[in-house]
């Protein structure tokens, strides 16, 4: 039976139904609401728990089979360790050992040291992953191999799709760097400390069970507890939960590109000349090389006009960390430790502060940290003339990126996409993404090192910097220029017809489908 | 119709439905099973919640227009300022205007500083209070006078009730000491500084609609935020929300009673010499005279022994602070603060940290704080021979105080009770409580000013004193001793048949009932 696809209001083919659940088309910016009721845990009693608080047992298999682990469920885990999570692999191998199949992965997001799980998905263990895919496994998905769909959240759809019951999850699989017995969790501190545990709250909070994994079990109670044991069913003590040098891994290395530096230092002067660099600001910037960059260059203007950020939401970084502690800014809120500074950073500052994507992106809240910021900086591996982007899929359609907060961050008050024109000789410019992941109307600037281009729809903002002496050009300009020197527009990406992977929207609907590339073996 | 009253399994009779509702009739310690699955509030979205995330308006009476109050609403408030709270009355007062009639109020717990909503009942605005009633109101729901029954529930109890759905908050009203334009909102700082807010935190997560009303608004974000903005529909500033002084009204004051500094001696020594006091242990004491006291005997026995807590549970206090302080414990783990050195130790020690009856006392949790603690020592107003106790009703059978942590904490793994053998000639040893608010198979001690009576199930602790010079005794001979002095058995409370409260266990299920006082007029 073929797929039922429908057009949605973006335009693009998308399934009504994924993975035997029924899908909704995206509508458009705010055009969709929610209705019914959140999720409902089932009611627990402390009759079921040791009165002593000791939840400890033997080993990860052991609390796989006290949870009633059973053929077809749901179990998830947090991405903290980026690619230095050590749990997942185990827990698979676990759930092998036990004889399930069907399995659905529900990772927060999966790195290349996951790349054993396409072992677990040959041999029936694993069903289908949804989540974000990096590497590895998002090119196999690519490939049309994984039995299920691929569904790409942002951190904040996440936890809309786990609050409002899209995603039951009957395991979770809670990596902490260090717990107590009773399942109290913190990921600021132990020897494999990565930060913060945010991306496990709505695990926490909504999965039938909750199983703890730590390599430092302290006495009750563990404090900061990031994780509550009064959500938490079992302890599992390993040797080592991760290794979190590895968090640096892959984005986080300042840029040596000189196109990409002159990249930041647009993007920074922008912010600056444009009026939204004043006393008491926001800005969050990603972790790419060239968002560090402007975080560089913007922390020098602020320096000299002395002024001060109330809040940096981050991604935290080494840089991030300097300005806390410099005074340049009154608080970090931090997702996600990037670097170890990050880590060190959220342990001993008071103003270094822990969020969730409850706090920060949950769309389906009452309001969000995100709309809040007055500046964002992102990266995109394609954007059009309309400002729609792409994010997740190279241009010849692969699937190797995850969404991360990118989707939640466009809702800031200005959002800056600092891209190179072109990569490989390839315009990132182009006439049409080939995955949407993020609308035009929400994407206000594109830097590039040919020039900026701002939205028309932002009249105020180029308004703002009519006076400054920064490259404003069109996007069809700079589009044309960037054709010109790479010898025309992108051939388009050689796909099949089969959908491997669907990507949503901050509400839960359907933005875009991923196709299976043609090259698949 | 006559209310249906049926014996619960502690030989209590209990009325079948409370306030329109089934209610289950008390099994024993540990015999309710609980089934299907918590409270889901609607989901929520950002469309409707301002991007600017500045959710101030006008007045409260604003504030519950815009949150669609009508008739027969439940709205709720938190007692984290005891006697000093301003925003109550003022809630009603706001809610009569708006011509309302039939609200039932939900406090966490109501004061003598409540006493004008008493008029409320009388004008019809309130229909009647499920809530602790300290002292007036108390009286009033005592002499019959309220239109529904009162319903006590312990600060465990009323966590459960709400993420069970058994009370369903239509509006949640938070009064809060600092507070941003988002909601985000903490009790530790600001002129009228309370020290935390955890007795709203189930409010603020399953009521409808959530409004915090503060008089310290600071730029986002609050830090802490101790009830988290993204469930807070609209924030209120008004000139004063409470009188941080008054939280010490009532309870808080050391005791100067020979006798009862006797009992505080007796109880520390007990805790000494039963081997409870060793490095690494836990306790927690109410705010009561002799509680305090004791703790400061304890404190100088550990400073002899050289012995340091793991934590201290509190209603905190400048006693416990000093302990913190000198590092007698590693941390605090707080509830309530009882003073403004328990305030500002709360803001200023990491040590001290945020507790809430979720944590610490839900028994529809999988586990809480409150089994893992080693000793606690509390009040109770009448026990009976089987070391049943009484903490809501005096012998007179009027309603005066509330249940608070009480219930919940008699799960620690040592309870005690501290109390005198009489108050005003009339013995508190009795053969059967006025009204039963905690199973004799719960408490473990007794101590009175003529000796320390061992529940017999505590073989354990009456072999641990063996060898100790501590004044051990049959509660059976400390009560006929207590009869002798004060010319017998103490006369029963003239009581009719009309039921006017229930209390709960902890539960959910009805444990016992509170009658009209016969001298009602």
């Amino acid at each position: 039976m073929a797929m039922q696809l429908v057009e949605n209001a973006a335009g693009r083919m998308v399934p009504t139904e994924i993975n035997g659940k029924p899908a909704i088309p995206y509508k458009g910016v705010d055009e969709h609401r929610p209705s019914g009721r959140k999720a409902a845990p089932p009611i627990a009693t402390c009759i079921d728990y040791p009165c002593s608080g000791n939840k400890v047992v033997k080993d990860i298999k052991t609390a796989l089979e006290m949870c009633g682990l059973k053929d077809g469920m749901t179990i998830s885990t947090h991405h903290h360790f980026r690619d230095g999570d050590l749990v997942s692999n185990q827990l698979f191998d676990a759930a092998a050992e036990l004889g399930v199949k069907d399995l659905m992965w529900f990772p927060s997001a999966s790195f290349p040291c996951h790349t054993p799980i396409i072992k677990h998905m040959e041999n029936g263990v694993v069903h289908h992953i949804e989540g974000s895919m990096n590497g590895p496994l998002g090119d196999y998905c690519s490939q049309g191999k994984m039995r299920g769909m691929g569904v790409l959240r942002s951190h904040g759809g996440r936890y809309q799709a786990v609050q409002d019951g899209e995603v039951h999850i009957d395991i979770a699989v809670i990596a902490a760097p260090t717990a107590d017995p009773f399942g109290n969790a913190t990921g600021d501190r132990g020897p494999s400390a990565c930060g913060l545990l945010g991306f496990a709250l709505a695990d926490s909070q909504y999965a039938d069970r909750v199983i703890v994994v730590t390599d430092n079990l302290i006495p009750f109670p563990c404090v900061p507890w990031q994780i509550q044991g009064n959500y938490v069913d079992f302890v599992v003590v390993l040797d080592k939960v991760g290794e979190p040098e590895k968090i640096v891994s892959g984005t986080t290395q300042i840029t040596k590109s000189p196109d990409r530096l002159l990249i930041a230092e647009l993007t920074a002067k922008f912010v600056r000349d444009s009026g939204i660099m004043r006393d008491g600001f926001s800005f969050q910037a990603g972790a790419g090389g060239t968002a560090l960059s402007f975080a560089i260059y913007l922390e020098e203007m602020m320096q000299d006009e002395k002024i001060k950020c109330r809040f940096v939401r981050a991604g935290s970084t080494q840089y991030t960390v300097k300005m806390l502690e410099e005074g340049l800014t009154d608080y970090i809120l931090d997702g996600q430790t990037f670097d170890l500074e990050g880590v060190r950073s959220m342990r001993e500052n008071p103003g270094h502060v822990n969020t969730s994507p409850f706090t920060s992106y949950n769309f389906h809240g009452k309001g969000n940290f995100a709309s809040m910021v007055d500046v964002v900086v992102l990266g995109a591996t394609e954007v059009d003339v309309e400002f729609n982007a792409n994010v997740v899929t190279h241009s010849d359609g692969r699937l190797l990126h995850g969404i991360g907060g990118w989707q939640n961050c466009l809702y800031s008050k200005c959002t800056i996409l600092p891209i190179p024109s072109f990569r490989d000789r390839i315009p990132v410019l182009v006439d049409r993404v080939t995955t949407l992941c993020g609308p035009g109307e929400l994407i206000d600037v594109i830097v590039t090192e040919r020039g900026i281009a701002i939205n028309p729809l932002r009249q105020d903002l180029i308004d703002a910097v009519k006076k400054s002496d920064l490259p404003i050009r069109p996007i069809q300009d700079i589009k044309k220029e960037v054709e010109d020197i790479c010898g025309g527009k992108p051939a388009p990406p050689k796909l099949r017809d089969k959908v491997v992977a669907a990507i949503k929207w901050v509400d839960g609907t359907v933005i875009d489908s991923v196709r299976q590339v043609a090259s698949s073996k």
